[in-house]
């Protein structure tokens, strides 16, 4: 196989469709969502497989669907066919839905941290938010960028966040409240609910 | 709890006091003050207690320091009462003081690495220096934004330089000099003093 | 030694041969070299030396590498005597194609992951790409940057990546295939081939 290609050499590259700058937001966007992947990667070499089964397929599955975001946002052809569905976001929030029941009840900030592989996802969900900013961004430069990535890349933040907190209660470690936080997590309906 | 909301599925979200589009360079700024956040979680994770219990206590401070640091850049009430004060900043100019003594003297750049937590801390460092440079962009967009956090970000960075180094030195590992660098580490005045 | 020196409290900052704001693409684009070089020395920290004594050479002068392409992004002066050359792209090179030999062909995309340190190597591959396009955007600013820089950092992900997978092959480690992943990886020439 012949990796490179010296074809972007000159500040170039091919998308799905097209051919753009390397600094174009789309590329910008899609290669944070690569960014994204390798932390929940990372994360995946942490977790013991006896205690954390459901989690590790949980995040292989999170991976392949990175990789179906990644790819819609790289592609501009006419006829764009999504790769990646609402399905997945509505796995993900019912996901969100089971850790944060699992774990103990929460109302003010926490420090990212704990054990090895909940910091590894506190970063993947940091770094989902750069990412999620650039799809913002993409989105008003073109409107007909898939919604869903946004939306997929909002929730799997908060899966993230939620995720991190269900490892440490597993492995028995307290998460330590940020000594200033106000009480910021509330109840309440959500958007899209009666 | 409801951890998801929904409510950010149009690009915008909320600040202290006001709303804003996710891309906004306020958001960047603390949300990368929150990815410095994670790296700091991740080298708390790899510092041994009994030969790193001062600096474990330093680490605990700044995470709460960055949420104060956060939380200021994301405030634009009319009147802004700053979390983050002068004193944090002394306060890492003393430890920056007290590492530099403590490590072997340097004259030349050094390769980040060496023990574990000693590279998460040069990642820390270089996400912070990230972070600086989007508060920078902020603060000339919004000339009323908290000067502290900037030089707060600017200390970390160096108080990471020197925490990284003595890491290293207290677990026995040398630090490898940069082999074309000039002599770049110099004493001299610093402003302010006399 | 005077670590910090708050020169830089008004946001400007002194390269070689000048003075620029901090947020400035050009101090954009190094400092995220400098971002690249702790993941790097990340990775080091998590590779045996028994097994991978060849890439821990590498890699040690890949930090160094780092260093010169930083310090060449640095440089405004007039005549700027570049430390970065050829040799080291033609280097990669040479090292990326005998790496691909010596994992199992490939045809479609993989998760990035595996084992601890080839996860980090897929960290840094992601972010030279970033600072890649960060170079991009800088010699649009300034057409006398190094296009060396531009080059060695193209090669440079494409050598992690080839990395990442030996890493894992001489570990035993299987790379999980993208499942909806089309056949990307082919045969072809290159450019500047016959
Ligand atoms: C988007 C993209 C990415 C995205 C990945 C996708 C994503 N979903 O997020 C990201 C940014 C992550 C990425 C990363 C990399 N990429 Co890339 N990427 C591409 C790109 C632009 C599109 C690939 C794609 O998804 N195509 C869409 C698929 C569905 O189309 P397709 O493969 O053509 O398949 C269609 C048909 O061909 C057909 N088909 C496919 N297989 C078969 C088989 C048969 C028998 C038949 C009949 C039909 C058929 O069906 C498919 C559906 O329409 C290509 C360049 C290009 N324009 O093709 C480079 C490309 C594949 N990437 C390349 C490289 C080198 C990489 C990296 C190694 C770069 C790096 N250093 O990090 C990494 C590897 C990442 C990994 N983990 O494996 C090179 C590969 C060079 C080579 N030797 O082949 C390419 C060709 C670009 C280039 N010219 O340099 N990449
Ligand atoms: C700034 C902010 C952040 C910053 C954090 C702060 C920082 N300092 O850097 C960052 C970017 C890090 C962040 C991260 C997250 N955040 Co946030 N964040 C906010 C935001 C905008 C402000 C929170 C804040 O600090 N308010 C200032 C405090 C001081 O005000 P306050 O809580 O209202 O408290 C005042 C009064 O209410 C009163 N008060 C407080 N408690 C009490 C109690 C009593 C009894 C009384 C009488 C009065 C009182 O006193 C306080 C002082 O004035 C809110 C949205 C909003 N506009 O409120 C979301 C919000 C709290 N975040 C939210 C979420 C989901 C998160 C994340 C999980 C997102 C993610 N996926 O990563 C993470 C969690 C991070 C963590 N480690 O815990 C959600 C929570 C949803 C919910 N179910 O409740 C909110 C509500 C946004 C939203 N609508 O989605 N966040
Ligand atoms: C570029 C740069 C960086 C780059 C590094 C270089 C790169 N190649 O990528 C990056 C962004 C990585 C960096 C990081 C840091 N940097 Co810096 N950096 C600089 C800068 C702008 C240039 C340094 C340089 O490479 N000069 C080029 C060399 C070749 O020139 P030179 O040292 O002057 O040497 C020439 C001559 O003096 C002579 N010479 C050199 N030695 C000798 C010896 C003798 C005997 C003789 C006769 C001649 C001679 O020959 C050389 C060739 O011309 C300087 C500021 C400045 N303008 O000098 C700060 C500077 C060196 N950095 C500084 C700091 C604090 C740091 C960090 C700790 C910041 C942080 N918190 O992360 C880190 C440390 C990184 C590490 N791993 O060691 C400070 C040091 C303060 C001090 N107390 O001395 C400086 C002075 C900036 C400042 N004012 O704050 N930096
Ligand atoms: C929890 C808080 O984080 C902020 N917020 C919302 N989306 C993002 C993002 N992608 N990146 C960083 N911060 C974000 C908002 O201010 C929200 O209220
Ligand atoms: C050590 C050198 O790093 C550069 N520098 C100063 N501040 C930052 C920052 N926030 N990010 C990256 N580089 C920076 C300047 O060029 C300084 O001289
Ligand atoms: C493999 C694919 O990755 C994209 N690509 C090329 N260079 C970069 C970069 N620096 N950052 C992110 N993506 C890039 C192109 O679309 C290429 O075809
Ligand atoms: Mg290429
Ligand atoms: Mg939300
Ligand atoms: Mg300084």
């Amino acid at each position: 196989m012949r990796l490179y290609t010296r074809t972007g050499d000159k500040g170039k590259t091919s998308i799905i469709g097209g051919r753009v700058e390397k600094d174009d937001i789309r590329v910008e966007a899609y290669g944070t969502v690569d960014e994204v992947n390798c932390f929940v990667g990372q994360a995946v070499t942490q977790l013991d497989p006896s205690i954390f089964q459901d989690v590790l397929e949980d995040l292989e599955k999170i991976q392949h669907e990175l990789f179906d975001c990644g790819g819609d946002l790289a592609n501009v052809k006419k006829s764009r066919e999504l790769k990646l569905t609402k399905d997945s976001i509505e796995y993900l929030e019912k996901k969100i839905d089971e850790l944060i029941v699992e774990a103990p009840e929460l109302e003010r900030f926490i420090l990212p941290g704990g054990a090895p592989a909940a910091a590894s996802i506190h970063i993947a969900r940091t770094v989902t938010r750069r990412a999620e900013r650039l799809v913002v961004s993409l989105l008003k430069a073109d409107p007909e960028v898939s919604e869903t990535a946004l939306h997929f890349l909002n929730r799997l933040s908060d899966y993230f966040f939620a995720l991190a907190r269900v490892i440490n209660y597993r492995l028995n470690l307290k998460d330590v409240e940020y000594v200033r936080s106000g009480r910021v997590f509330r109840e309440g309906k959500r958007k899209g609910e009666k």
